[in-house]
Parts: structure tokens; C-alpha cells; sequence
């Protein structure tokens, strides 16, 4: 394809992030934004592979914490989508409607699946020996975002899982947004390294139809939080309204206890872009590459095939010990090669050419060091273990990161300041209840900044007073620039 | 779940086919065909986990066949849309349209996605050195049936792959086109044991924008053609309206030639079901089904533990191997529990309980057999071939049963009785043409059946006259009444 993606960034990361990311997300092939619908991108081949890679790892942790797959329509009913008073608040702006059919209901384009799957819950669940009841999906949901939309980031239709769990009582619900917590550390802070802070949002910037939502919060390299996996606990608000009921042992109907959980993987892909990539282009994490090694045979027209015979055989070994590899055997000269793939941010190039041959060592690249180094033909399998180093490297990176992005401001000009250094604050605060809201918009309208939450997983104890209203503290909260 | 699984179904596969697909989707736990919107279902866990089998070897093949993964927008502005006139007229009809927002175009949901994919190419083709182009997505496409939805079989959102290929001559696009019909053959036919004929539709009823289709028509039970994947020669009828040209080595600019290819997952389970089924319920190919053996530990209040403990070891043998297996250890009776997994079409059962621990030997059932055997505790490695003979197996058996339904007809009498009799006839016939129309209209309104065209990867040639009109024959073909 054509797409010119030798010309390279023109900008540095650290001196326009805003302009690094589209081009990068564009010149790396993982999006197109010239599809002809405002808001809506086309998922390139290698934007697709790391897609499905990250799906299938996400979905893999789903299905050992005995989630299991479902597909729901896509379509919803007006009537259900009302149902949750709350819900239908918070969405209605958002809805993609579709022109009525003759006499059927009027329809919605799934902004998320509540008020879709929940009343077959209540079909499917009648009994305690029913429960809990885990399932989620794989699937695509479209919401109408006003605000200007970025690749991946902010998108009208974008790529997620739903999980949605039914459980005998709150204690158990509860400790389910607890595990979500744990599913996103395990998979997109582990495995994809990008760190995240969970935060119990506001009681005024909860999920529509919650009783309360934790969000993760993530920070991009320009220091604006983009918010990713949420998780819900739903109290008994939805199984109320769609009448999802169980007898427990002793024979006595009640309505079930819920959560959901939305880990939305095209938006992850967003963080680890941005988070891992550098000037010369993507970074991707060994364990989602859809190519962790490259393999470019250097060959004149006298020893090609020779060349490539070999290159074949490397290929094959590195299969085998379960590794994705590809070899590169186009005309293009080497210097061109190694360009596209550092820019497509694959982990490792081996080269291999006469003189690898002769001494059994090929000459292996690192991307995120950029170091060059001998590695022994037959020590090839030492590459799964440089894998797991890369992937460390790339964690560790992004959480000093992070790290020194979160300043303990204990003053309001203090607050200002760390705001405008593009830091995160970390503050005493009267409230995340409802009373809490006025100091919330004052933050808002002085500072252009969110009062993001309190920590979900950890206790944090304020030692004073709000800095804003100089009322009796109650939390420790967490205020930035959000996405 | 509650879903009364354990009621089993009422009627004979047999006697009354359309109940019995009824009763079997639902008691297996396939699809929910009480979801709220007219011919839109829930996929149900069992039926979602045997279509990510299927989706993951069908997409595997056509990786290997050097297809890419993209995803594209699910909503085609109506603008591009309209812009192949044989395609729009086709369409039509069957289009779900959203609400117009504001100013913003009107949108489609996708039926198919050449008209939003196209415009896409046209951007990213300019040399031969992009192509050949080979590109596929998994995705939901929505198509507005006026006739009786059925679950898989005819829904209003289905589940696909969508190839679309591009290429530098008329020559290679053919050749794509037979390749196509062989990823048929391969996954449909020898992995999931479902045969087909690979038939060429007449002029009349190829699909809209292209120059030719070719079908896969396999078989139901009841003696009705479903069509399956299909694969269309398209010329260069979109690539002209869209504008996707390149250079050629000599620096002329050419149209591209295009196919596209069509697996429906969804609609391939409706044939897997209805293929394999039997009385007791589903019988599942061994490579999709998302429990190839199920252990079932038969123990008392004295020897659980003991009972469980071993199962375990059982299991995880199995899995080292690399076989999906689960153990059923719920308090239910070994006969319910037999009864249900019989009816979710798992092809293997392990049982083992005091006996089977002391004498080091399992008790082993076979799904489609219904044979009962021992094996050795260390020889259960035999279970992967076991169950690539039962795969073996279930292809051999619907093989003959589509052999034995294809009648050579040479009368209209001897027609009219084949079709009476639930059979495929093969009859010389005048031509797929255009001028071979009447000839077609004839027997749909004297006989309800459609010719449904020659074999696309094999030439037969006619020894007389078309057995309706009189005339010379040019062709041979297969009428048979369809879904």
C-alpha cells in the first residue's frame, strides 16, 4: 500500500504531542481518518492485528475469572433503552437513532448494552443456583460525541468488551468492581505497561444508572488524563426497573446485585501509543506485536537466495519456540526496512547477510534501546526471555512516569501551579459527594481541571482541611486535564 | 442458568426438521430468540464460544492466504452507497437508515462493505506495487428481511467475514475466485464437515455490482439448498465507480480487477447444526467444540474429594495435550449431567468414579457412536486422533447424505418428482444467460424451485436438449427448492 510511510515524523513527542500522534497513528498504518462520516476511522491491517492481540489477551483473563462470551443485537429498543431513568439521562444525547420502520419500535445504535442484555437476565435468572451469572461481549458501540474527535481516542463508533455480572448479594457485587480493578492491572498495566491511578469518580461524574463508578485514569505524555476501564457497581438499580429477580435458599425472591465492566480496547491502543512511542515512531509491547521479530535478509542479487534460504531457517526456529515472526525479502535496500519497522514499533530486527552467516551470530536490533548487539544462531531462543526484559523496560518507563507526574499540593496556588506544569494533584478535599460539587466547579472554572476521584483499592487518610472551601477535609482526591 | 435444558426436545430430527432446529438452538443454549427486536437473536455463551472457533480457524486460512485484518465503520454514508447502480438497486431495499443529524449525510447500516471499503482503497492503490490488495474484516452486517427470520439461518444481524481483494488483471482475480471457492472446501467442507456445491448463479441471480457469482449450496436435512459462502468476480464495475486505479510497470494507469468473499459464521452453525444433530440434541465437530471432552466424576459424600482430586489430574493431562476439556462437578445425577452435554453436542465423555480409579481405566463415551469403551489412564493422548476420527466421521456421513440427494433428471416428469422428493436435480438445461430466464421462471412457478446454477470448479457437460424448452442445452445445472 501506498501511504508514503518512509517520510517519517516531522515532529518531536515531546514538542507537539498533539501533532506527534496524528501523524504517528496514521504513518504507522493504524488508522485511516479520511473514511468519508464524520468521527468514524478505518482500523488499519496493523492497527487490526494489535487489536485482536490485545482482545484476545483481555478476553483470555475475562474467561479464566469464569466470564463467559456472548453476542447481544446491536440494535435496542426505545422502550428499553428508557426503562433506567438515569440511564436514559445520561445517554439520550448520545443515541444514533434509526429511521422508524413501519409500524416497529424505534431503534438505537448500542452506546453501551445495560438495557439490552439485562432484560434476558431476567429470563435467564430465577434461582440462587443461577448466580452469579457472568457474561460479556466482544463489540462495537456508538455514541455521538460532540466534543472534536481524535483517532482512538475519542471516536463515535469504537471497540470494546462489556462485561456484565449478576450476583446474590451487594457484598459479592462489590467485590467484583474490586476484581475489574485487579483485571485491568493484570492486563493493560502488566501486560500492555500502561499505568493507571483507580479512581472512585464524584457522585456527580458517575456512569448513568451506577451507584457508584471507578474509573482508571491514565496519563498521556503531554499530561492530560484519558480515562480508561471503568467498572460500575449498579446496586439493585437496573435489576429493579428490568425485574431480574432470584430465589435464594430459603425460597424468598430478591432482585440481584450488579456490576459492569468496560475495558474499550481501541482506547487502550490510544495509551499505548502515545505512552510507549518515541520519535522514530510506535513502540509495541513483545506481548501484543502482531511481528515481534522482523527478519531483513541483506542480499545482493550474487547470494539472494542463499540469504534467504537461511532467513527461512531462522524463521522457522523462532516459530517454534512460539514466537510471531516475519521475514522482509522485498527489493527495498535494509536502511529503508529498518525505517518502517521501527516506525511500526516492532520489538526486535535480526539482520542477516554474509557475515552473520559465516560467524553463526546475527546482528540483533533493539527498538525501545536502540542497541545493537551479536546474538548467537543457536541461542535464538534466548528471545522469548529479551521479550519479557522489553516489556519490563516499557512498564518501569511509564510508571517513573507517572510517578513524577503526581504532586501533593497543599494550597490552592500550589494546586494552580501543579496544574499548569501538567502535573496531577493530589489535594484534600471537603467531599465526593454531592456537597462536594460546588468546590468541584470552582476547580473547574479557575483551573480548567476535574476533580477526577479518591483512590478505590487503597484508603488515603486527609490530614487537613479542603484547600478550597477550608471546610473539614473527608477525602484525598486527584484533580487534572482530562481528554 | 435456568433455560430448563434437561427438558431435551419433543420431536424427531426426522419427522418434523423445522421443530426440531427450533427446540435444539434453544435447549442447547445457541440462540434466545426472545430478544425484542423482530429477527434479531441472542447468542447464548455455547453458541458465542463455538463461533470464536469458527471465526478463528476461518480467519487463520485466510491469513495464511495472505489476507490482512482491517476494520472499517459500521455506517456507509449514502452518497457511496449509491454509486454502483446494480449494487444500490440490489441493496436497497434491505437497508437499515438512521436518523438524519443535522446537517451530516445520511447513513446506512452496513448490508454488506464494498461501498465503504472502496472508497478507501482508491486511496491507498497508485502503483502495481500495491497490490495484489487483500483485505478482510470480521464484522456484523444488518440487512432488513422481509421474509420469516429463523435463528442463523435468515436474521436481521448476522455474524461474517468479508474479503475484498484487489488486483492487476482480470487473470488473477479469477484465479482469487477459485481460491475462494477452495477456503470453502478446506474450512467448511473437511473442517467442519459441511459439503457444498460450489455453483455459478445464473445471470439473474448473481449478486448486485457483480459481473458473476459463485455460491456454496449446501444441504439441509429436510431436502432445502442454504446458501452458503459465496465469492464474487466483480471486474472492474466498482473500481471504475470508485475510482481505484494504479500504475502499471509500463506507468499506464489501469483499473483493478476485485472479488470479494463472504463467509456468514452465524449462517455456517445453522448448517453444522442441522448437518450433525441428531434425537439427543447437538453433535459438535471436535475442532470447534468449546468442550471437546467433558469429565464427569461420579462420587458419593464419602469419596468426592478423593473422586475430584483425581478428575483434576485427568483434566490437566488432557490439557497438556492441548484438548479443551472441563469437569461437570455440580451435585446434579451422572445422568442429567450425561443428558445436558449430550444435547450441547460435546463429542467425547469421560466418566470416572471408584471402578475407573482402580482399574487405571476411564469409561469413555462417544457422542456420535454412542459407544461406551474403556482407556487406559496413560493412553489418553489417543483422544486427538479419536477425535479427528470423529470429525472423519460426521463429514463421511453428511457426504453420502448430499450424494445420495442428487438426482440426474431427463424429464420435466422426472424434475417435478425429484423436487417432490426432496432431491437436487442435475438436468440439461439451455443457458444461465439471460435468454435461459424463462426457462427458470418456469419451473419456479410449476415446481416452487430454483436452478441454481453449474458447478463453478468443474466443467459438465450437457448430452441433449434443456428439458423445458426444447432447446439446445448448454449447461448443466442444480434446481432444488432453497431457504
Amino acid at each position: 500500500m501506498q501511504k508514503k510511510s518512509s517520510e517519517g515524523l516531522s515532529v518531536k513527542k515531546d514538542e507537539n504531542f498533539s501533532e506527534w500522534y496524528t501523524q504517528v497513528v496514521e504513518k504507522a498504518e493504524i488508522t485511516d481518518i479520511r473514511y468519508s462520516v464524520k468521527g468514524f476511522v478505518v482500523i488499519r491491517p496493523w492497527g487490526a492485528m494489535i487489536i485482536e492481540n490485545m482482545y484476545s489477551l483481555y478476553e483470555k483473563a475475562l474467561q479464566e475469572k469464569k466470564h463467559k462470551p456472548t453476542f447481544f443485537p446491536t440494535l435496542i429498543p426505545e422502550k428499553n433503552f428508557k426503562k433506567e431513568a438515569g440511564h436514559v439521562k445520561g445517554f439520550t444525547p448520545q443515541v444514533f437513532w434509526l429511521e422508524k420502520i413501519k409500524s416497529e419500535d424505534k431503534l438505537a445504535l448500542r452506546p453501551t448494552s445495560e438495557t439490552s442484555m439485562y432484560q434476558m437476565y431476567s429470563l435467564w435468572i430465577r434461582s440462587h443456583r443461577d448466580l452469579p451469572l457472568k457474561l460479556y461481549q466482544r463489540a462495537n458501540v456508538f455514541r455521538y460525541e460532540t466534543k472534536a474527535t481524535r483517532p482512538l481516542i475519542r471516536a463515535r463508533e469504537f471497540y470494546w468488551i462489556e462485561a456484565h455480572d449478576c450476583f446474590e448479594t451487594q457484598k459479592q457485587a462489590e467485590a467484583q468492581v474490586q476484581d475489574d480493578i485487579k483485571t485491568t492491572e493484570e492486563i493493560m498495566h502488566q501486560q500492555f505497561g500502561i499505568p493507571f491511578l483507580p479512581l472512585k469518580r464524584p457522585e456527580w461524574d458517575k456512569f448513568a444508572g451506577a451507584v457508584y463508578t471507578i474509573g482508571s485514569d491514565a496519563l498521556m505524555p503531554d499530561g492530560k488524563i484519558i480515562q480508561q476501564p471503568s467498572t460500575h457497581f449498579l446496586g439493585q438499580n437496573f435489576s429493579k426497573t428490568f425485574d431480574i429477580k432470584f430465589k435464594d435458599k430459603q425460597g424468598k425472591e430478591e432482585y440481584v446485585w450488579q456490576t459492569c465492566y468496560g475495558p474499550a480496547i481501541s482506547r487502550i491502543l490510544a495509551s499505548v501509543i502515545a505512552t510507549h512511542g518515541d520519535d522514530k515512531g510506535l513502540i509495541m509491547p513483545f506481548c501484543i506485536s502482531p511481528v515481534q521479530i522482523i527478519i531483513i535478509p541483506i542480499f545482493s542479487n550474487d547470494n539472494k537466495n542463499k540469504i534467504l534460504k537461511e532467513a527461512e531457517k531462522i524463521k522457522e526456529n523462532i516459530e517454534l519456540i512460539g514466537l510471531k515472526t516475519e521475514i522482509n525479502a522485498s527489493e527495498k535496500r535494509p536502511g529503508e526496512k529498518y525505517y518502517e519497522w521501527e516506525l511500526k514499533g516492532v520489538p526486535f530486527r535480526l539482520e542477516i547477510g554474509e557475515k552473520e552467516i559465516k560467524e553463526k551470530k546475527l546482528t540483533l536490533f533493539t527498538r525501545d534501546t536502540g542497541k545493537k548487539e551479536k546474538i548467537e544462531i543457536n541461542k535464538l531462543s534466548n528471545l522469548k526471555k529479551f521479550g519479557e526484559d522489553f516489556d519490563k523496560r516499557l512498564k518501569t518507563k511509564a510508571d517513573n512516569f507517572m510517578q513524577d507526574k503526581i504532586i501533593n499540593c497543599k494550597t490552592k496556588q500550589e494546586l494552580k501551579n501543579a496544574l499548569e506544569n501538567k502535573k496531577i494533584a493530589r489535594i484534600n478535599f471537603c467531599s465526593i459527594e454531592k456537597q462536594g460539587e460546588k468546590c468541584a466547579e470552582h476547580i473547574e472554572k479557575e483551573m480548567n481541571a476535574e476533580v477526577r476521584g479518591v483512590l478505590a483499592n487503597k484508603q488515603e487518610k486527609p490530614t487537613g482541611n479542603c484547600i478550597i472551601c477550608g471546610e473539614k477535609a473527608n477525602e484525598v482526591v486527584y484533580i487534572g486535564k482530562s481528554y
